[in-house]
């Protein structure tokens, strides 16, 4: 079937109407009418070819919610009219080590919601800035959020795993004091969710007019990191420190700040380099550095209905479809709180 | 009291025979007739004063073996003739959180065995190349292994405990894929422990003349790590690596090979910055890259049981002390299998 949609068809040009096919759902696929869409800075870098691969036309989203409209014969697990949503997976082989123990998320074979190689047309995945899409069931969430909430619901599919899932790996709780490095659509995410685990939760920021809004979203303390004598107040002190800056940065400033034992996630791959961590920052409290990639399927619903049951969703500006090329505008700027969630009944206009 | 001592004035001198003061043994002190001190390459960045921070003169080594030969009025738990030895360190704070925890490696206020601050004359800690050591009894350790074994042993105060703990830490162990990056005093010991630990051991090298080597020492396989074929065999493999090499060296050829959760420990700080590792290695698989720093005083005595146990002890080369020079120049160009080991009785000829 043909849905109206939004997607690029160059990475120079901005993102129009446009239409594109859908497949009828086979025995094991849900099809649902999509509500809402998130926006991620990674569709942005897919869109303009900020990264290596981008196929045209590109159509990104995957923070997706809503409700299933149709399901394949031998689907069990959903019904027409269940309230469902999709992240950044609609596939894996199913076969390996990884797929076995939940972790889909670092299957060689994962298929991503956009941009990647698939038998539909038009050869690659088109993600949820659409009417609809159809999602082997595996791969299909439920939410269990009240119908109101269903736009801030979105982004918890991507900005909600993505920080869930690290901060439970790293057995972020009470008693632990914990780091959030930037808030922003990631970082929001992260201090409402470690401050919901009980979690001592420390937001930083380069910018004093964010210290507010950190301690709305949960925070128990702010400080601003470049301030080096606020820095130093926190040396060796954090368990834990999730690092959710994609831009080139001093790494060094905040490692200092781990205890003994404790590690500090990435979860943006920076277009250039980082500056090279001090090793001695590492050996000499046997710190760690490390990186993270959203979330299993188990996890991911998991996270869903964490935050169905403390209230949590993301502060979003919900936006009409026409309005998609002006809030990756901004979204660059780092004007927006914190996310971007599409309207998708605004796409009918297309 | 005076004692002969091996020694450097000044950063550009050679080591030289010397006369050092030691303290008569307080209440809680032992002091030990050294018989054999192992050459750390820490040894020569000190006196050369490659780090910062030397104080002339430096009497180097960390490497401690002897024998007990007077104790202090409440020493408990020594007696004269026992077999003792001293690493890295010979004091710390005893209050902190890392004291309490048994990780007086990781104490601020840790007083090594050389070039610490002191309030033994001249002002800083006088290290093992010298007939005696006056030590406080927390800081020594049992030795169990046999007297002809005792040269051997001596390494393992620093290479032994230094890669010890982290195979631990990091459980290494039956059913574990570990890699061992060098073959050096570190590395060499690296291999025979996480063997005898009963893990499957990978030996890398970036020369062809050191597999066999590294198998008699217990590797299960080795790798030229100049060889981008032998290393793809090895990508997503690895539970663990210990990369004992502290040269600046391309660290994501390594981290590459890190199955997902995987976690690479450097155990030196290079000189010169490594190349940034890429964080899009760590994010894909949630890898780690850890740093460790040698081993608190209880971990220090069970790996030296440990190695009584496994008849584990270092391969070295047994020099007088007028040879210290030299080993210093061999080993600067690679040129020991794998520790020089002095013969402390040598130095009663200075």
């Amino acid at each position: 079937m043909s849905v109206h949609a939004y997607g690029a068809r160059a990475g120079d040009q901005p993102l129009e109407a446009m239409e594109i096919y859908r497949r009828a759902p086979g025995p094991h696929d849900v099809q649902i009418d999509i509500a809402y869409c998130g926006i991620c800075h990674s569709d942005l870098h897919t869109v303009r070819a900020e990264w290596e691969g981008t196929c045209y036309p590109c159509v990104p989203g995957h923070e997706i919610v809503g409700k299933v409209s149709a399901v394949g014969d031998h689907v069990t697990g959903f019904r027409v009219g269940d309230v469902v949503g999709v992240g950044c997976m609609v596939d894996s082989c199913q076969q390996c080590e990884e797929c076995e123990a939940g972790f889909e998320n670092y299957c060689d074979g994962m298929v991503m919601t956009y941009n990647s190689p698939s038998e539909d047309e038009p050869g690659w995945t088109l993600g949820g800035y659409s009417q609809k899409i159809v999602v082997n069931e595996r791969f299909v969430l439920r939410i269990h959020h009240a119908e109101e909430h269903l736009a801030a619901v979105a982004p918890l599919l991507c900005a909600g795993i993505t920080t869930y899932s690290p901060l439970r790996h790293w057995q972020v709780g009470s008693g632990k004091k914990v780091g959030v490095v930037g808030i922003g659509g990631l970082g929001h995410m992260a201090i409402k969710l470690a401050h919901a685990m009980g979690a001592h939760v420390v937001a930083f920021t380069t910018s004093e007019s964010k210290r507010e809004a950190a301690r709305q979203l949960g925070a128990d303390e702010t400080v601003n990191s470049r301030n080096a004598e606020e820095m130093t107040e926190h040396l060796n002190s954090f368990d834990f420190i999730l690092n959710t800056v994609a831009a080139s940065h001093d790494l060094d400033a905040f490692l200092a700040l781990l205890k003994r034992d404790g590690t500090m996630t990435l979860l943006g791959v920076p277009g250039t380099p980082h500056p090279s961590p001090n090793v001695f920052n590492l050996v000499m409290k046997r710190r760690s550095l490390a990186g993270s990639l959203i979330g299993g399927i188990a996890e991911t619903q998991e996270m869903l209905d964490f935050c169905a049951e403390h209230g949590i969703v993301a502060d979003i500006e919900l936006i009409g479809a026409d309005q998609i090329n002006t809030a990756y505008a901004r979204m660059e700027k780092g004007d927006v709180k914190y996310r971007f969630v599409i309207d998708c009944a605004t796409l009918a206009a297309g």
